[in-house]
């Protein structure tokens, strides 16, 4: 093997990594989402080989210790991010994405003859209270529909009779999300799957919060709960054993044999967390994007937002076009810069970019410029 | 950056991956457990840039073209491997393992004051038998644990009138595998957690056939069912959208967010399976590996077999040492080779080398080797 050979190889591999790099798209998806690029690095190390394991992280067995310590100290951090600790509250990592909890959360805590009150701020509110109703009582608190979903309702009234509240704290398609959670003196459960570990807040006011992994945390298929236990035991129902919320908490997270590798990389996104500084930090830079965007939408006239300026979302923020016929060249546009991901929901229609806790401030000037572009050349 | 340095680069990389091809374990874990190699590879690459998309598999939209690809050819090859194309099959990738279908099943398939039944072979078997007792009448049909459930039931009686008949085709914990299934002539349900894919069937016999994807299909995850839809839609109740087998159907899998990762690993193993030439070509494989395992086993005078020889699993080899005395060099001597997860479920004890499609043989020849090195220690 000659030398000069030896220098192609080099150079083509570190040319191979630029081109790797250069190529990868700006990615606004929804969800499933971008995660930070150290995250797909490890994680993809630890498919070949489980730190010097000798082993895959997929082929490892749920109760092995490499595997329980990764589990335990998953749930740790979700503890210490979200400034649970010693407070009553147990983590679980279930399967079935947060349309399984709509389903399980009713059985749990809605009470035989109780009443569950549900605040209605977008298609996935709506999905959990219609999943609700099938056990008993639910009240509509309050809704945005009137507006295609366009703000978040204010001055709610919420009787403290009611067995729990449940609202969804970022709306992903219709780009609204909570400032101000509603004061209430009923247990009290939030849907962050769009929104948890992005800005800080007294977490303590929610006896559960639930979120499907695939936005801020890890890959689709495992659900990240927080659960107060002393909500819990109180509907006198007898629940399948994987409905179960106290069964799975007894089990700690190993009912049944729980998404290792989901698991995994949400793990390592938390290490990721602690490593960036921690939720504090990460919400700076995220309303640093969402500010970006936000006033480019505000003051670029070919753009406007969707959702009531006092209600927007620092996750998702979605616009549409004022006059459609600019609606190829904008796309064109997007798909020359590598911009990814950028349709909005077919229910609102226009754009979405999602910029979650991953995404890099970059990326968001990457289409800002685009939407510039696309001023300059109308 | 000299040529010298260079030779020592290339060099290295060489020998860390002889290191890491010297380092892979075998692997004998019950569940999730081992994978094809070339499947694990190409994992690992598609997370850091699935098909040179410039997005990682983790990060992409489920409702992209790239996934909804490879949900689609993911079933084509499951009904192609099953023989079961145009049968009226739908084919689902679900979240919850088969513990999630042990509550469903009941729910889409027993009608209201109708009556189900249960073959009992196994820890499995009867959590599925208990699950299904909360929505209505169920018999058990026939049960093996009389004897720990170390045999297959055989020539039982199974009532026409019965909504479902429910088995379990392979008992992971117990090592016994049914080598006959039952005639019915009513809807009938298996559980192939342990064992599909794994050897050549008339899969048309079963109207709803499921496995948790953990042992030979991908990583945990996801749940692979294949149902006739003309089982469903009898029971005359009101499902959990989700619970609703229908609405998964009509959904295409898509109802709400599916485990994209795990579908994906899943397909990258069905196409592993075709490049090998088929189920019965790894039925061969699998029986040749059973084979020498078994022979050794009731050769070697220092090991017995667990299960009934008629019944004996060819995915699941449960054993016992004989005399207890020699456990601890035993372990000592699985250890130095490599050899990983062997132990047995606590319910059996002793020993449970599960041998997948994936094992190679050399694997097994090297826990032979062990249980002969043994004999001759002692």
């Amino acid at each position: 093997m000659s030398d000069s050979w030896l220098i192609y190889f080099v150079t083509l591999s570190v040319l191979l990594q630029i081109e790797w790099h250069t190529m990868k798209k700006h990615n606004f998806s929804a969800g499933p989402s971008i995660l930070p690029q150290e995250v797909f690095q490890k994680a993809s190390e630890s498919v070949l080989d489980l730190n010097q394991s000798g082993l895959s992280i997929l082929e490892i067995s749920h109760r092995s210790d490499a595997f329980t310590e990764i589990l335990d100290q998953a749930k740790a951090l979700v503890l210490q991010h979200l400034q649970l600790e010693n407070k009553g509250y147990h983590v679980l990592f279930l399967q079935g994405g947060a349309s399984m909890e709509f389903c399980r959360i009713p059985q749990n805590l809605l009470s035989v003859g109780g009443t569950a009150g549900y605040i209605n701020t977008g298609t996935w509110a709506t999905n959990a209270l219609h999943e609700a109703k099938l056990w008993g009582n639910v009240i509509e608190l309050a809704s945005s529909a009137d507006r295609n979903f366009s703000y978040i309702p204010k001055n709610i009234y919420i009787p403290s009779s009611l067995d729990y509240v449940h609202l969804t704290s970022n709306n992903t398609i219709y780009g609204t999300q909570y400032r101000n959670f509603p004061k209430v003196d009923v247990p009290l459960v939030c849907d962050m799957s769009s929104d948890i570990f992005s800005r800080v807040l007294d977490f303590s006011v929610f006896d559960m919060i639930y979120a499907g992994a695939q936005k801020n945390l890890g890959p689709a298929g495992t659900t990240l709960l927080v659960i107060k236990e002393s909500i819990l035991g109180k509907t006198q129902r007898t629940l399948p054993s994987i409905m179960d919320y106290q069964k799975h908490i007894a089990k700690e997270s190993m009912f049944n044999t729980p998404a290792v590798f989901s698991i995994y990389v949400s793990y390592l996104t938390l290490q990721w967390i602690t490593n960036q500084g921690g939720i504090s930090k990460l919400e700076k830079i995220n309303r640093k994007k969402a500010e970006i965007l936000y006033n480019e939408i505000d003051r670029n006239p070919l753009f406007e937002g969707t959702a009531d300026r006092a209600d927007r979302s620092l996750m998702n923020v979605t616009f549409v076009l004022k006059d459609s016929q600019h609606q190829q060249r904008f796309e064109e546009l997007c798909v020359s810069a590598d911009i990814s991901g950028i349709k909005g929901h077919r229910t609102v229609g226009g754009y979405r970019a999602s910029i979650y806790n991953a995404m890099p401030i970059e990326s968001v000037q990457v289409l800002v410029n685009v939407m510039q572009e696309l001023e300059q050349q109308v």
